[in-house]
């Protein structure tokens, strides 16, 4: 792919060698270059297809790594790492061992913050900003964040703290009046009345920065002059949250226009104090496709640029098995109520949206995980039956609420925990590695990690009917898993039994199952005899399944998540309380992150497929014995 | 004590009893209750003081239970517990067995939900009150919340979210001016500005229900004079950010006069939609030493009511030591910075502040627990030395900023961890039991439970200057313990070694220890010889502490946390990992929540003093042998 003007940008000094009139065909060129590599990659398209403008404008006018910019979530952050000396290893985006889709100080000098989950930015950029003017380094922090990004908590207790010290920081909200789809909630309506008023920055400056330039008696007049202008403004234009929060508020301004942005970031620049820029711009932006249906193209698959389809295949998956059979058991239960935390469709909730909404039982929340846990259980001490739909890494901000608002209590609320275990390719920041180790220590837990749709179905039915308090059934990204027949089913576990001999036992549970079952026949090729036993129930942990393994010589157990406070360190617990008098072994995800990389090979990365379970149980039992 | 109109209220209904004339005097008689009640059992008290009128005019107006009250945090509803059938057991408050400091569900069907922790209660109180509109419930659900909870994240979720279905929600903000300490952040100021202007409601509503009540005609009139009302409101008052929240905004009012706040109620009532009344109150109200100090009685142990003068010792505590040493330390190092969420005094961090607000590097960010994480790692990637300082159960919402915004890149902050383990009267909600298991699952992290104010102080040392990454110390709520003589200390641990024989190994951590080492004694006395291996380090365990534990038949942990993935655990899956061939048991607090009592009380308990540690023992090493 040849780029005659991105080609020659190694480094955000270059952006600022090119004349203006070069920028605006340097940003078609980046849009190519992000379809192109992206429909190779996947990735986050709509988002980042509408910061190219405000980006290149960013690296014209500041001056990284000196400056620094936090990108919120990081999924618009693809147009910086082009301009960031990435722009040859862009192709290997989101892949194993290549560039990662969020940012990560690891990577590059020029990523100022990790992200990957939502609203950390002006928290991030403020600690950032606090720290230069400590040190008295004169330069400028920047936060680039969404609208949706504005709907949690965390952005707003940001807001509430970032500019009492009068940092150099400024806050650039990225208003595309979405999160991943429609945004949500109040304060998404209070962004469009914003909107709906004539930019307030141009007469508002003119009259500053004139008056500032009359020396001595400039800047009090300047100040009396704002104030009449601020009365003015109120009148005008009401008064303004962000300026409430202490910013100095610009805009909102159009996001494609380069000479207004490069303008107005320059006077955000000389303004020297917290500033709150407010852009508009289109998600999706350059790409038909995308434009027309941005949430599609949020988070994407390869796919083919002319006719814009995916090449992922259409099949079902746990999170529209889940939302399906969600729906069905609600047309009979008219209890039953659905949140999501702005994920209607990755959890497969747009099922129960379309049949519920106008019932008032379906709550898309906004990116507000810790809420949708207290509010559902509002409704469950009022009799309704919550499901709250969320993937794993983002229910590890719901840890004190699940304590405090739910489990002390004892309400009935049900959540369904999508994308548990390796998600793949958006790496460290998303694997769903915690949650189990994470619910296991809260009292009076039920936790179910099914491995096929059937049993994640009999799970949530279970949660629903046969059990009260917190209750949680865990599954998996993609689709469920073949097992090998043969198996006996007991209560909470099955077992596939070897008939030789009691010597060693492999125990499991989830999407992983498959590999270890399979591990058992590599096992057997090579003369060792394995039983497997699968936990479907996880917490409480079935006593019957710690009394089967009681049996066995040697217990080795699987387990796709973190080691510390995983099953496999209870269940050593208990066979060793118990008088267990075998060996045994936790193989899990000790101590660490796991990189980027399709699903397989990340399992392969740590050590999870068959071939590595039957290898390291080999070389365990060969050690013991 | 006698109080002849309180002693006529046995529920809400004989609220509605009385003449309007008699409330004034059962305000005083309510103050005079819980003051003589608070000076004998401790409690929260300044908050209490001020919500008197507000909750005799709730319950005046709403008909409980069928109406719901959420108290936010809790620590407001002492007026709610006297007038709904708890007046006998007042006395009782805050002791074991007694009634709660804080609202609970169990305890009566006048409290509609648990709180403990701040900010839950918009959420709250939008479930209960989506799922009376479900139910075609026609009662009113009203959350009652101070205006330092509104620093937090979690309201913020909340109003952005309640007020979407038009529900019957009337959100209270009981505005003092106070969180627990002076109100911080950019809220509070917008607040006071709001405070500042005349109260809008009754212009606002004359016109309103004057037209509202000339039929047909009248509704659309009504509109169109409102719509004239709300751009003269937006000239005069400039917008609220209440009303953009999607309530219709009274106030704000006087929180103490008995006709007015009847009066709004009424009205609050009868708008049948989500309203957000606006009161203000006085912290401390009605008794001198708590209006001129509030800070100082939000919670209080005993105190003499004359002098004001509280009956605790005024000895040094942990979180005291823990300031000034940090203090001392941070006057060498201009790196070091402080985070507290509004627990300045709470944590100790009052002498850093005293010596370093003026520098800029100390910092109350209100009850933004997940923000002071994430703060505290920009500070830290720019090269500060942040120190969080926080409760242990308030930890818990920060889960997700620990493992996302600091562990992943391994940023170095550093967390001191106060009131971890059993806390006392405060109960269920204020234990710190969680924060080892949370912790230990996060990869890389460092944890310290040092038992004496110089292994706090080595500890944290430690953590800012001999470790990278995410470091914590966690210590308990009052002072050190006195530990036994002859101590061999090693790398991370400490060790009683009974020289008779290497049968039996008791292993804790933290103040436990003196209960554990006492329990070596006892045990000693009926013939079983037992080491004590005492922790410090606790998280990476310390390679050589298991090494040494591997040396006994027997081995007894002894943990004051929750048992599922705690330490205790963890060595019992590495002790079996290593061969271990003797026999182990954990004794912590497994699957439950701890009810309030005095913390001796309550460790007795859980059966974690020293005769209960040597009973269980011996009952196990009798069971095994």
């Amino acid at each position: 792919m040849k780029s005659s003007i991105l080609d020659t940008i190694s480094s955000p000094k270059d952006v600022k060698k090119l004349s203006f009139e070069q920028l605006e065909p340097l940003c078609t060129e980046i849009r190519e270059r992000m379809i192109q590599t992206v429909a190779k990659t996947g990735g986050h398209l709509a988002s980042n297809l509408g910061t190219v403008e405000l980006t290149v404008a960013l690296h014209r006018v500041f001056d990284c790594p000196q400056d620094q910019i936090v990108w919120d979530v990081g999924h618009q952050c693809y147009t910086h790492k082009l301009l960031t000396g990435r722009r040859e290893q862009f192709l290997t985006l989101r892949q194993e061992g290549g560039i990662s889709g969020f940012p990560k100080r690891k990577e590059s000098i020029y990523d100022a913050y990790i992200a990957g989950h939502s609203s950390t930015s002006i928290s991030v950029a403020s600690g950032l900003a606090r720290a230069k003017s400590l040190q008295h380094d004169p330069h400028h922090v920047i936060a680039v964040i969404g609208d949706g990004a504005f709907t949690s908590g965390l952005a707003f207790e940001g807001a509430n703290n970032a500019a009492r010290f009068g940092d150099k920081l400024i806050v650039i909200l990225n208003d595309n009046k979405m999160s991943i789809s429609k945004n949500v909630g109040a304060f998404s309506k209070y962004l469009s009345k914003v909107r709906s008023r004539p930019a307030y920055f141009k007469t508002k400056d003119t009259v500053e920065s004139v008056f500032n330039h009359i020396p001595v008696v400039g800047k009090p007049m300047a100040h009396l002059m704002m104030k009449t202008k601020n009365t003015f403004k109120n009148v005008i234009y009401g008064s303004n949250w962000f300026e409430d929060m202490g910013f100095y508020y610009l805009g909102p301004i159009d996001g494609h226009n380069l000479e207004t942005l490069c303008d107005v970031l320059e006077r955000a620049k000389q303004l020297q104090r917290p500033v709150f820029l407010h852009i508009e711009t289109q998600k999706g932006k350059g790409y038909s496709f995308a434009e027309e249906n941005p949430g599609e193209y949020h988070g994407t698959s390869g796919f083919d640029i002319d006719t814009g389809k995916s090449f992922k295949s259409e099949g079902t998956n746990f999170s529209n098995e889940f939302g399906l059979y969600l729906t069905e058991l609600a047309k009979q239960d008219s209890r039953i109520c659905a949140i999501t935390a702005a994920m209607k469709y990755g959890t497969g909730l747009n099922h129960f949206s379309h049949a519920f909404r106008k019932e008032g039982r379906f709550f898309d929340v906004g990116i507000a995980e810790p809420h949708a846990v207290t509010f559902a259980g509002g409704l469950a001490a009022n009799g309704m039956l919550p499901v709250f739909a969320v993937y794993s890494s983002f229910l590890q901000r719901c840890y004190d609420e699940m304590i405090h608002d739910l489990s002390i209590e004892e309400q009935h609320v049900v959540i369904g925990i999508d994308r548990a275990g390796i998600v793949g390719n958006d790496g460290e920041t998303h694997q769903g590695l915690f949650d189990v180790a994470m619910l296991a220590n809260i009292p009076k837990i039920t936790v179910y990690s099914p491995a096929t749709y059937q049993e994640m179905k009999k799970s949530l039915y279970s949660c629903l009917y046969e059990h009260t308090g917190v209750c949680c059934v865990r599954y998996p990204r993609g689709g469920e898993i073949t097992l090998p027949s043969g198996a006996e089913n007991r209560e909470g576990f099955s077992i596939w039994e070897n008939p030789k001999d009691r010597k060693l036992l492999l125990v499991t549970y989830g999407r992983i199952s498959k590999e270890v079952c399979h591990a058992k026949e590599l096992l057997e090729q090579q003369g060792i005899f394995a039983s497997v036993m699968k936990l479907c129930q996880i917490l409480p942990f079935p006593e019957q399944a710690a009394s089967f393994a009681q049996q066995f010589d040697h217990v080795f157990f699987v387990e796709e998540g973190i080691k510390i406070g995983g099953i496999g360190q209870m269940l050593g617990e208990i066979l060793l309380e118990q008088n267990f008098n075998g060996r045994y072994h936790v193989l899990a995800i000790d101590g660490r992150f796991v990189e980027q990389a399709t699903v397989s090979r990340a399992i392969e990365m740590t050590g999870l497929d068959a071939a590595s379970i039957a290898d390291s149980c080999k070389n365990w039992i060969n050690h013991i014995d």
